[in-house]
């Protein structure tokens, strides 16, 4: 295993940093190097806001669910899924974007993914470490009214990246051989292999808390998504000009 | 700019690779090592199938919107947003999910995308090349009964991989200027930055196609985005139980 998978190997998140600043250049850099990630036709779908006002980021922390570090992290960046810098490209020659469409929304919401991802990768090449805040869609249209996002936008996630204070031990994965298959969607054997992954991940919690926290990955999984999550999304994704049609 | 960033800088999409096979083990190690790329609430809701049936991988390259390389390339993997699996999990501990909201959506579909761009950085990382195929969207459900792909999983994209027979340059990306933007999203001076780009865009593929092809940005996604996109995708989720509600 080369260094960079052993790099992708050792993702943890990061919630705790130092005080230490990044430097502005090497932020760039990341950021630059990044925007290589593959994209649908070169649509480049995604605009990065990057906060630097520290009352947004104490907004943005209690926004997202009252995530601290969303506050005291060096860097915050709000990761947008961006339709409206494609409508400009569209009006600049004439013609008018189909917005509203399932399709459009998807390779969107990728193409800010596959952007992130290597930001995330870049920056822990480099000894940051950060998170990604999924609680940015806890209130998504306080925070576009706080950012000043348009329509035919909308922020998929946030990311809190600087130099770790602490770092935690890597949570183990799903065996490959679950996520990993051949010719077809085949479960066969795949209940008993999720008992042993919720073995392991019981250990892992046990160790990891001195025995306060013990539940499986299932469980975990069960007690998360029972609930309906973000039940406002559809209507803000509409409110937003993503009509999904 | 380290050997990371540099990594990252110099993706292109490889579409002709040579006959060398991928070694099995290593075709593991990427795809376990990328495994590590964060996911919302550990849920991991992807899985990969990789396509080793030729006859599949003849149907897929003609189902995707005939892109030979689908057939050609060693190592052709789908990848599924996959909430099936935490329908197990929660049956497992006797609850339900809520699967059809827009939220658990969007969470399926970039935990998906981020396994992915990891896969495509450790790839490269060891000399292969490779594209990603959203064309494995033209056609989800032919492509669902191909693979047997279940209830509440759906093919969100593909990706050959191999080793290069051939690599272009880079193509550039939009300017950091445009990307990045600072506490708000703000589009004061974009469409001037939007002009530049297109001149860069249009010198690229002059340079690239002798002369033959000269269109700029903007006018690839004219081209591109005035006609609706995929337009059987909202019909083809909602029948996968994907209810975006």
């Amino acid at each position: 295993m080369n260094k960079v998978m052993e790099l992708l190997k050792s993702h943890t998140s990061v919630r705790k940093f130092t005080d230490k600043l990044v430097d502005e250049k090497l932020l760039h850099q990341i950021i630059q190097s990044s925007q290589y990630a593959s994209t649908s036709n070169h649509i480049q779908a995604y605009t990065i806001i990057r906060i630097k006002d520290q009352d947004k980021k104490k907004t943005l922390a209690q926004l997202s669910g009252n995530q601290p570090y969303v506050e005291d992290c060096p860097i915050f960046l709000v990761f947008c899924a961006d339709l409206n810098r494609l409508e400009k490209a569209c009006t600049m020659n004439n013609e008018t974007i189909e917005s509203n469409s399932t399709e459009v929304f998807i390779m969107a919401t990728v193409d800010t993914a596959l952007v992130a991802q290597n930001i995330m990768v870049a920056a822990e090449s480099v000894g940051l470490g950060g998170v990604y805040i999924g609680g940015i869609r806890n209130n998504p249209q306080d925070i576009c009214d706080l950012l000043q996002i348009p329509h035919h936008v909308y922020p998929v996630f946030g990311m809190c990246l600087g130099y770790p204070e602490k770092t935690n031990g890597t949570k183990p994965r799903l065996p490959l051989s679950l996520v990993l298959k051949e010719d077809t969607y085949s479960t066969d054997g795949d209940e008993e292999q999720l008992k042993e992954y919720d073995d392991l991940i019981s250990d892992y919690y046990k160790e990891r808390t001195n025995n306060k926290r013990s539940n499986t990955w299932s469980e975990g999984i069960a007690t998360f998504l029972k609930a309906k999550q973000r039940p406002h999304m559809k209507a803000f994704l509409q409110s937003k000009g993503f009509e999904m049609k």
